[in-house]
């Protein structure tokens, strides 16, 4: 075993070295959500990333920011679900989910697309939500914006196929991360008993497993995966 | 047979005329879309109904026409996608999908949810879209603004069922309406061409089929159907 | 609204009796699962229904009772789940579910098939499960059995449509019937506290609701529904 | 960049290290269907891989062969569908197809579950189809099976989820292979106008694909991924 292992190595880390290095990677919103989590992992597989700290992603700063379009786009961005009854959603914060999570998607999608189809490659990758897949009540909103988000990524992967570019999202809940999952909240009972009866893995999973699927899905080698959703929530949803 | 058959007649009249007459059904936007069909398929049913013309239904004018809330409430909202691609997409385009189909939608439901609630029944049967279900390149926008309709009614259906109140949607699609399939789309060569390729059933449904299911959804006697999008699209989505 | 209601009602009359009076409904395994709801309903609706009691429909059986082909076929297959972790799973529990569930809907279908798409209409209508949509634990053989029903009505709604011919399926859960909901599990204290904590409508629901499902889906008016599977389950799935 | 990126590479080559190397990979009927892509792709990734070349797995064989647990299993079993109308499926054709597909990936999970559960850790991967998902005319009885495999996954997966043992699947369509995909069919001037017409790749895809997220899927730190049917299929179903 010990000299196929050693010829396996070596192949792996050719292969692997091949795969990342030299690959520019930019990751939106990168000190929130899954931006960190998956800026290392690409980090670590030898990719030169940009951790960029934005938002609202305007074309102004667009094209400021990004005028050479990266080989890799981790499209990260966030807001934290108002969790109320549908009587009482406030316009504020309705709005809020959508400026934050569904309308930078679509600068940042439409800004890279032209350029990726004339080049004949490029990866977007959006982290999105396994929310509205299954729905969630009393966070309509965020159930909203999110699936605004998914349904985006369908059609995008589509239309992009032919041109050799992918597009796709990964649905996730029960990850850890700042945003959605603050330390006060991991030590509350009633998240802990709800983990407990919701959650079929009983637990949060790690940032690391969102960050090696989205190494995954913009692996030059994967073309085939396009305009999907995948979820990754601990059986949460199937 | 005869008697048999004079028999359930008797008991489907009984029971048809229980189910819907008397009952009040508002219909938004009931000149477009589904609005025509609907409306008189539940006139046909028995129901009273309201065919309410607006588009915006901004919370000003929800509280002047619906200060009494309807048994049913149909949430039939329009607006065409605007086919383009993803780097051309304008975003005049963009907003106004969001604001004549998303941000009505979610002012609706929250309009009524409380008093449904406190009266313990109410239905919401909101006329959708199949497209985000499967995704349409060139009609990303159209699928964003659809996909974000759909996942609010999951969360809303879930939020509200322990109440009594259903809500649920109909993601349709090639089925005959003036605002998606005029008479000149319809006898478009590249548009039949296109039926025979993608959709299974080889052509265009009828509105009635959309009406009738919104019939079943709004049925007093179904309280088990929450937070589903419900396709209705000729086998184009399974 | 008097004289409204009146016309509505001729028109209704009329109108129900053109769509089942006279059409020949024919429900397998009659006495169990759906089976009495949706005779019951169709009968209501004034259709011509045959209460087969079968359970296997071997191809014999089919030749001699199903000599001649109805407008409406019914397929309703029912046993029990054996719950059992997987390691314990009996091969005769396995083989039985696939052979009173998945078994006897091809060889129904494969019978009607034929004749359907000469004559040019028709409709199956299966009554499944939700179970393989969501999963159930302990219950995994059962998924597959439902999955292996599901993927099948797929394929066959699909295959059927174009030849007028329209099979679907009611993926239902947590709907009141003597096989799967005996009176002495609607009772059993932690069979109430899991409704409470997994179905949104915190319930079981009626047999009528999964019968009116069945209508619409029979409905000749219907014929842009194919190949779906319908989830009636609270909530549980959506 | 050059520091950065020795750097990055010392912690990859750890970080894979750590992975698979010394990991036990067992691929059943490894020399059909996706094995040999699958068996190459972790053997590169350093672990022990078993190509088992057999077909139906009775529990006398798996006593026999896997009297050992492996880390990880890749359930890998293959049959060509039967493309035939409905009122045609032969009883042969479709038996073999449970035969060849379902009823073996049944045994082979039962036989792993107990000892997986027992030491708190272990894989399950099944390469299945994406045909169930989104239903194919002319081959229920494929889907059927597909979907049977698919729906077990779900239930296994949510079950073994809290013992600290992840099943899922793979439901892959236009990837290369030698079983469905042979060089005759490939130059075949139907398949390609197919694949233009219903694949938005417009292409098949190569083995390496599903090997990659195969691994993803086994990867030791991924172990919030359970249930689920991954669809790897060119946007063919999203």
């Amino acid at each position: 075993m010990f000299h196929a292992a050693a010829k396996d190595f070596m192949l792996t880390k050719e292969h692997i070295m091949s795969q990342f290095s030299g690959k520019s990677v930019w990751v939106t919103s990168a000190d929130r959500y899954m931006g960190p989590s998956i800026a290392d992992e690409f980090e670590r597989l030898g990719a030169i990333v940009t951790r960029d700290m934005h938002v609202l992603y305007d074309d102004h700063y667009l094209r400021e920011t990004l005028a050479e379009i990266p080989d890799i786009v981790i499209a990260n961005l966030a807001e934290p679900p108002r969790k109320d009854a549908l009587e009482a959603i406030q316009d504020d914060d309705w709005n809020l989910l959508f400026d934050h999570l569904v309308h930078p998607l679509m600068r940042i999608v439409r800004h890279v697309s032209g350029p990726m189809k004339a080049r004949g490659h490029g990866k977007i990758v959006a982290i999105t939500s396994a929310a509205p897949l299954r729905g969630i009540p009393f966070a309509s909103g965020y159930c909203a914006a999110r699936g605004a988000q998914n349904a985006f990524i369908k059609g995008a992967g589509l239309e992009l196929a032919k041109f050799g570019v992918q597009a796709n999202a990964i649905g996730q809940n029960y990850i850890e991360n700042d945003t959605y999952y603050p330390p006060e909240l991991m030590q509350d009972p009633r998240f802990i008993s709800n983990l407990s009866s919701q959650v079929p893995t009983k637990k949060v999973g790690r940032g690391l497993e969102t960050a090696k699927l989205a190494a995954y899905l913009a692996d030059p080698d994967v073309e085939h995966v396009v305009g999907q959703i995948i979820p990754l929530a601990g059986g949460w949803t199937t």
